[in-house]
């Protein structure tokens, strides 16, 4: 499939194209603010200890001087492994000495992580006491005594020839699925890999066809080596679209560049359709609301692995495109970035995780929906997923505390309006709920969803991209038969 | 069988019985001092944040007063949730007219240990929040926005129809299995019980075979009901051992009164030989090098459910007695009392439990050993927990920092100095580990154990349960043939 990412991005980050006004069709509408958290009332729990509601929140006053940060990153700095320049070249050598460990390219996806400080404060693959408390606590407890959030275990898996050749060395060189020295693990530790107690742990579950477990985990060693990392160049991936693989460092300092006084993320794998939009333009209304001058919104598409039958990051990014081209979305106070995270399918304990990334890459306010980071179970016609415990566990996370959570009332097609709107059970039958798994279905059927369910050009993108794949699987088809 | 338990207790908990010396036999090791916490060296982690290492505790001055506590209750209060006697009648007229809900045995056995405080600040099963808190985090988030452990869900499950009795009834009354009203469960929240999860998330597998899973978990309904406990009387077995199940605060204040300036808990299911007591006696020892005048042991075996294979409690109770009259502990120092939970064996997940409700009981010092609440895989031939992360685990809880965590190293039985002792490597040959099992396989076998595993008489009272066990197999296996 050809790659036609046509948003036209500067080096200043400059997303300002197309139309800017935001699409007059789309009707703000105002939920009621919750004074409470938003699960059933708790005896132990006091609002105050809570992720503080948004009507309690600090509401900063405007300045026109550019902010350093709106929220400091987990364990108060950035962490950045990549070698500096004058020493990539001796570090080099020195990794080409070191006992050599073969990457996945999922293992790279989770260096180019870890080095940019997604996970601030980890400084490397978790040893085993950060392997623990992940899977025990899903937080790390850091020199002050505080906790962090690290609700999956980020660990790099070896197999028992690995293991011999390793032998005492203390450091490892990482070696990239090309063969290509990536960097350096440090003063390592290793131990074993529990491959059903990690996935029971983290996925509360081991039923068979969890995506990441049956890419991952599966194939992967009986052993985790931990250690501290050194990265000797950044991560690309050469793919057309490492302009939009901004670090937490760089996104800080455009946040900064764009004097936001508030940034909002939204966390996504599949494309924007207008109930997204609907919402993301209702919570900027929100946050202006509120006292804020100048809301930013982090839209932050998901880059790393996805499960076969997701629409591809760049299928993906180009649809988004379009969607800021039609000014469904506004460009003028919209950043569109890659995060860089591989998907697990872990539902609670992933949110947590999509959360934590995105305090250090600066945003303060972070919306969830429903069932996020869930997905179908793989063998019963279920959600996997409760699909309220993700924000539930969210908002109690330990290490969480910062950062506004922001839960959303649940958008669907309004069959009266013939608008994405959102649902409103005093008149439920009027609305159509179009999931992820339909909409795919329309677009590789040809079939148009209902008018006003995404702009136009970006269901173009998704439609040419079913047709690209039905033309190759014919093809493949035809090579079947004909060889 | 015959229980015959000669320790006998006065109402002022006097434990003063038989010879109060120490074992002389008993030589006392000293370890060297961990300045460090007890796993992989970790630069995320302080040692100031963690449980603190013994050598850095603070130590009391000593005075002759009578402390009111050493170590707070979570949440700062002991909970009590036992109807006052005067209103009694009152409140079993209001449960008569509520929904019932049947409680099994080991329900009752958790309505035991909520009641008097063990879970605090926990005021009855769990409601849905608590629930994800336990299973996710394994604590809790306190009013004032700290948290405390709280490793284990403590939930009642119903079934389809018990919720369909209950209709919207916001309380409903408990009812034991023998049809006695037990209390009420106030402002109830009803949500599903996703059985798989929460035996994933709890035990970090779901291997067939896990006892608690199949005696409690399985044959559950899919709901479970939370909400706020009250009980109508103290909970009560006549089972000749009431008189051992002290609650927190009857040992509190018992600690206090023998004015106790440190308490270290021992939890056990298994019957103490003389490699518990090294430890026990070497803690103690320990305690005094450090500078406490009246450190006091709470000998404190788990009451609840246990695995079949177990020894039962009342033989159990019955041989801890015998070690006490032997002076292998010594009676002064040594208080003996039931811990009313069931067991869980869940490993690592547990062992927090059984920590942080010896918080409330009172102890500041908590004795950890290998593989604690551990037992053998149900089909591996391996031990389904790795018995370092029990310990690993324990050091770095959220919520127990306040207890001082005393892991101890392994003892076994020295082969050429003929009794228990600490492990050396050096000279691992002349050392023979006897596993539960294996004493049990003597035991049953009417086999004795090496000189000095056990004191005789507590090893008798072994003896005599597997020959009255066998007489009673025989017993049935005759009835079946002859019937």
């Amino acid at each position: 499939m050809s790659l036609a990412v046509k948003l036209h991005i500067t080096n200043q980050l400059n997303l300002n194209l197309g139309q800017t006004s935001i699409n007059k069709k789309t009707k703000f509408y105002t939920p009621k603010i919750r004074t409470k958290p938003i699960y059933h009332s708790n005896p132990l729990i006091s609002t105050t200890s809570y992720n503080k509601p948004i009507t309690t929140m600090h509401v900063p006053s405007y300045s026109s001087s550019i902010k350093s940060s709106l929220i400091d990153p987990d364990g108060g700095a950035l962490v950045d492994l990549v070698v500096p320049e004058r020493e990539r070249a001796k570090k080099k050598l020195e990794a080409e000495a070191l006992p050599p460990v073969r990457l996945t390219k999922i293992d790279v996806e989770w260096v180019h992580v870890i080095s940019e400080g997604w996970a601030s404060p980890l400084r490397g693959f978790m040893r085993e006491s950060e392997y623990l408390q992940s899977l025990h606590f899903n937080c790390l407890r850091v020199e002050s005594g505080s906790l962090v959030n690290m609700s999956l275990p980020i660990v790099l898996a070896i197999d028992d020839d690995t293991k011999t050749r390793i032998g005492s060395s203390p450091n490892v060189g990482l070696v990239g699925p090309n063969g290509d020295l990536v960097g350096i693990l440090r003063s390592i530790e290793i131990y074993k890999h529990n491959k059903e107690e990690r996935i029971a742990r983290t996925w509360g579950t081991t039923t068979p066809g969890l995506p990441y477990v049956e890419e991952v985990i599966t194939p992967a060693g009986n052993w985790l080596v931990g250690g501290d990392l050194e990265v000797l160049n950044p991560i690309k991936y050469s793919d057309g679209l490492d302009h939009y693989r901004l670090s937490p460092q760089q996104l800080r300092k455009e946040f900064d560049r764009r004097q936001a006084d508030a940034v909002f993320a939204f966390q996504l794998r599949n494309p924007v359709h207008n109930g997204h939009a609907l919402l993301m333009n209702d919570t900027r209304k929100r946050l202006l609301e509120m006292g804020y001058k100048n809301p930013i919104l982090l839209l932050h598409p998901l880059g790393g692995f996805t499960k076969a039958d997701d629409v591809p990051l760049d299928v993906r990014m180009e649809q988004h495109s379009k969607v800021l081209e039609d000014g469904i979305l506004d460009p003028e106070t919209t950043i569109v970035a890659i995060f860089p995270s591989p998907m697990h399918y872990a539902g609670p304990t992933e949110v947590q995780w999509h959360a934590k990334a995105r305090i250090n890459a600066g945003a303060n306010f972070y919306i969830v929906g429903r069932d996020p980071a869930g997905m179908g179970h793989p063998t019963e016609k279920r959600d996997l997923y409760d699909p309220d415990h993700g924000k539930k566990v969210l908002s109690m996370a330990p290490g969480l505390e910062k950062l506004n959570i922001l839960p959303f009332r649940v958008a669907a097609y309004d069959t009266v309006e013939k608008k994405m709107a959102f649902f409103e059970p005093s008149r439920a039958k009027d609305f159509l709920f179009i999931s992820g798994t339909k909409m795919r279905t329309y677009a590789r059927t040809g079939e148009n969803p209902p008018d006003g369910f995404m702009c136009p050009a970006g269901w173009n993108v998704l439609v040419k991209y079913y047709e690209s794949l039905q033309a190759e699987e014919a093809l493949q088809q035809q090579a079947v038969l004909t060889s």
